[in-house]
């Protein structure tokens, strides 16, 4: 059973560190793509405005958590990250950003994403993540993997 | 001219982002080879006291900073993340961290680092990521790259 | 002056290395995005009939490069893979490969690259690389970077 | 009941793709530390004698299947590359190159691992790469993960 967006950013309100707050679902796009959007007041900007990089890999990672959390995966919310990667493409004009995340790959054991962080209402790419979420032993009912 | 321990230590507070604040550089071990300490203070917990990935992910970058601060390039708190990649290899034990950072090539153009994150007083391997930093172009006196 | 189909094919087919041999360009889509075709018989097989993780990684090296020949940059040619990263995410049936390849940023030190790789005629996505292509220093005609 | 070197290294021999072909194991140095040699005769060389980035890639990715043979794992042999990430560092100097693998975790579904590729008698470090390896699911006898 999926996960609907109210039920996502219901339960990612929840979480305690401030990386993670301020990011809200706005779209489920079927098969595994979502929009997400990241306050600019959730962000800590460095000198200038400009979004740090240390912010732009915090929202990747959540982006990634939010979409493992929408793949209707048991006990979803125990997954965690197993490896990220990131590149920097360009440094982010001032105002909120938005993610674009998706499943490549949904196993058994694992989930691949790809994550692509825009500023300036999508237009501006400022940078494209992947990473891999190991998913919890228990989230497969037969253990037969 | 490279930077001395004090002289990056220095710098390094007066950044102004949470996410760079703990960090101290313990020990120059030669050949742009740094140890550093992040005081657990300094970094996000999870429920039950274990760091949160976005936290190692801003160490892992932060430690590489003060690598690339230390190398003797001019306006070298000019370098900019370029990519990051890291494994999260275990969940740390509650207590400080440490990371090992080192210059793997050193380029006009940027540097590539190797960064181990250790808990347990450097006996828990819990993550190994990779980086490069874009230098500023003009780190080069003569324009001649 | 960008590079048209016929053209990238032309040289691509001048370069040694089996590696390289049969990739072929199918289609340009505007804005730094192409289409590449890998007959099966260019590529290491494991027993089986599967084609091996080494083959792809050559694929999407190879992939990036007739991109970056495409883009219009001086000495394109000249250019060399800075890193890549690669997810395998599952067995290719056998048969043909195809891969579809992306400018992410283009920028006067270095282009960076995302390349989705497909078997099944484009239907099964088998793997999803990134990488860093270092541009020559003289393609830029005043040395001003 | 880890494999010797002789007993990697006759299995290697066995392997059918080129690409694996040269690459043999020299020493083991405890806890999953391996150095490995690939003779520049089994290299793909590019033109002036280098050795292409493919061949670094297919090298890297056979040094950490080594490796994995070394753990002590059951059925190793079926153990598949999930990720590869590989930083291109300096153009190597003719001759065989030499790498250095190591285990960083080793969990019940993968192994996480480091390779330095090196040319000149191990003077030179040309590369660093980082991968995971997905272990067959039969490796664990009591299916308990």
């Amino acid at each position: 059973m999926h996960r609907t967006v109210a039920q996502i950013n219901e339960f990612m309100a929840t979480l305690a560190p401030e990386g993670d707050q301020g990011l809200r679902v706005l779209e489920v796009q079927g098969d595994g793509l979502l929009w997400c959007l990241m306050p600019v007041a959730a962000l800590h900007l460095r000198p200038g405005g400009s979004v740090s990089g240390p912010s732009l890999m915090t929202l990747a990672d959540t982006a990634m958590y939010a979409c493992v959390l929408h793949l209707g995966i048991e006990r979803a919310e125990m997954a965690l990250t197993q490896s990220l990667h990131i590149h920097f493409l360009q440094r982010p004009q001032p105002g909120d950003l938005h993610a674009r995340v998706q499943a490549l790959r949904h196993g058994r054991r694992s989930v691949v994403l790809d994550v692509r962080i825009y500023a300036e209402q999508g237009q501006q790419l400022v940078a494209q993540a992947s990473g891999v979420y190991a998913l919890p032993p228990e989230s497969s009912p037969r253990q037969d993997f």
